[in-house]
């Protein structure tokens, strides 16, 4: 049975209003009638300066700005033009020289790459498995093509990475069933800001490894924070680790360069395999590249060109990785200075390394949320607490939330 | 079971290259070989001058490059900005004032606008209604969401529109399914040029409004090439009548942005329903944008503020509408151009009146399609026939293919 008058329901809980739409919408309420200095608005996943305003880097608009006709205005091949994914594939892995074959498919940023993930690597009615700090947007996209989400506990008590969990979760799935999805999204983990260790990403390559020789396994790696966690080839340090594993374990990354290159709105992804086997690289590319047709036909071109562009010329490569650890150090500064402070006032947040997130665990998370909103703070409610953007908030504003978040939580107990 | 190593086949036939991909690839081969004036190629869905180049309207191109880093940076609402949606709007009906209620959701151009609108309006295992020529994509993505394509005749054998082919399937299939998508692809339909005529549009309005009460009906107008049909006004005539349905019949307007402002590669479309209710079409922005959230997320947003800006300036939008009048009165000349041609040459064309693309019915297609690259024409086989994309080549060459396509059919027969 439906719901609707006219459109099927196919088993989605479909929301009246987006939730973080919602909250920035009271947040834009609150400004227009209590003026901007009242209001703390952590809920957009952007990397804003301290006055508000988006961040592009100055490298980018002026590739921007100089793109051709051709190069916005006519259709991309399917997968990608190959100048975006060979750039695509050099920006995901870095200086990293991969061992394994090969292939990028070009996606509607992250989200694209994801759903594709998903939709070719298990069978309806399967679930995915991932942390239970997660993005929430995982569950909109398993429930949209029929599978579901399961958690294992992403820490352990001492706030260590939970490996006992996800191995517990794996062998009891795949005894259910003959296909998972494994989705890390690591480093600057959102919600949290963690980053699984290069000994966390050994132990999840020695569950996986462990899997029965028959199942079929992807591991996603939703890299899209991978730039803002901190030194770039230090944070690709796991990448090896995803080439030990065995044939029956595909790992594919999602690379987003929403955040990398400050282009959101352009829509501008790929999902990029390290098959074991030139077989199972192709066949990656051609099932991914059927899904892409039959949902978004081919990607924006603009964002393609710009990367492609990007990485032509070495002079402005350069100038661009030097624009972005401008606000990365930006960004490490804000998370530092709400880590700090949270430690100060006693405030518990979750294992955080880096990124545009912090969590705060806690029982009542809507109900925080809406008393947060009353003081002027708007944060977004996760099943397991609150997640706060550092991107969004000034360092001076960092510092000043984490007590006053915690005097409102004090307040409900 | 699965042809592949570690994907899921899901009852999908995926080939292994794309094939326009194919012939163009071919069509280049001999470029580089024989040189360009050997080679004609009818393969490309973009509106090429006569030398073979992208046109890009000068208009939309200025507009472009002012575009300010929040325009094209930013996240676009999942449901596109409201400046967009507003344009896009207006841009898809014209001067028609609808009595109905209508809401409008951003797509990844045409394609998001059709997999969403069959998503949402079908269930799994459905087949979804079209004419026996059409556009195969339409295949690609029924086929990825687990439904599949039935068709009925187009056309009559004295050349008219098959009204009576078209309400024997609707019968017959509403006498198995629950719930049915229909896809008429008009005016300037793709492959074959024809424009449904308002008496053709009655009919079909005739035929659904028939329906039983409890089926619930999507009628999915896939308008892409509306604009390059000949008046922008005459060719939006058909709109009333998608108003006089029933409440069972959901009236959907796929929008792309790819054509009228010679925008292919920026992904921008729109899906726009003309509800007869508030609450179905409040629903229908609500499921789709939920789909939207699950497919590709946001869209891309400097074509989104492209649109917005040209509609926000009627100097802009005039000079827009004069620049594509232009290249619309080329492409109108090199269609009849080909349709005289061809009857000179007595080579017979399915009904044509206008738009990217005329098609040549015969039973053996791909065995056309292949002596015909030999003699360096590149076509596009179909199931029923060849498709000539008059877009893509100059009026000299429309004037030069028919005959010699004739005399490579007589060849093989």
């Amino acid at each position: 049975m439906s719901e609707f008058k006219m459109a099927v329901q196919r088993g989605r809980k479909i929301p009246k209003e987006d939730k973080i739409f919602g909250i920035s919408r009271r947040a834009n309420e609150m400004i227009a009638e209590k003026g901007k200095d009242a209001v703390i608005n952590a809920t957009i996943g952007a990397l804003l300066d301290d006055d508000g305003n988006l961040m592009v880097l100055s490298s980018v608009d002026k590739t921007f700005k100089a793109l051709k006709p051709d190069e916005y205005a006519a259709y991309a091949p399917i997968g990608g033009t190959p100048a975006f994914k060979a750039a695509a594939i050099k920006a995901a892995l870095g200086k990293y020289q991969p061992k394994g074959y090969v292939q990028a498919v070009a996606t509607p940023g992250g989200t694209g790459a994801i759903k594709n993930t998903i939709a070719n690597y298990s069978e309806e009615g399967d679930n995915v498995l991932t942390a239970d700090w997660f993005w929430s947007p995982y569950g909109t996209i398993t429930s949209e093509i029929g599978r579901g989400v399961e958690t294992y506990e992403f820490f352990t008590e001492d706030r260590k990475y939970n490996i006992a969990s996800f191995k517990a979760k794996v062998d009891d799935m795949l005894a259910r069933q003959d296909r998972l999805v494994v989705i890390i999204n690591t480093p600057a983990h959102n919600p949290t800001g963690y980053a699984l260790t290069t000994e966390d990403w050994t132990g999840v390559k020695d569950v996986l490894a462990a899997a029965p020789a028959d199942k079929k396994i992807a591991l996603l790696v939703d890299a899209a924070y991978i730039d803002f966690a901190g030194d770039e080839d230090k944070y690709r340090e796991f990448l090896p680790v995803l080439e030990e594993l065995p044939e029956n374990v595909l790992p594919v990354i999602a690379y987003s360069m929403s955040k990398t290159f400050t282009l959101y709105g352009a829509r501008t992804g790929a999902m990029i395999c390290l098959a074991p086997t030139e077989e199972i690289a192709e066949e990656f590319r051609r099932v991914n590249e059927f899904s892409s047709r039959a949902s978004w036909s081919n990607c924006s071109r603009a964002g393609q060109s710009i990367i492609a562009n990007i990485y032509a010329d070495e002079a402005l490569k350069a100038k661009v990785s030097e624009e972005r650890k401008e606000i990365r150090d930006m960004l490490l500064r804000r998370g530092k200075a709400f880590e700090e402070e949270a430690n100060k006032a006693g405030l518990e947040i979750v294992p955080f390394d880096a990124g545009f997130f912090v969590s705060i665990p806690c029982d009542n998370p809507d109900e925080l949320s809406a008393a947060l909103e009353k003081e002027g703070m708007f944060l977004v409610p996760l099943a397991k607490g609150v997640r706060v953007s550092v991107a969004s908030v000034s360092e001076a504003n960092c510092r000043i939330l984490p007590a006053k978040i915690k005097a409102v939580m004090d307040e409900l107990k």
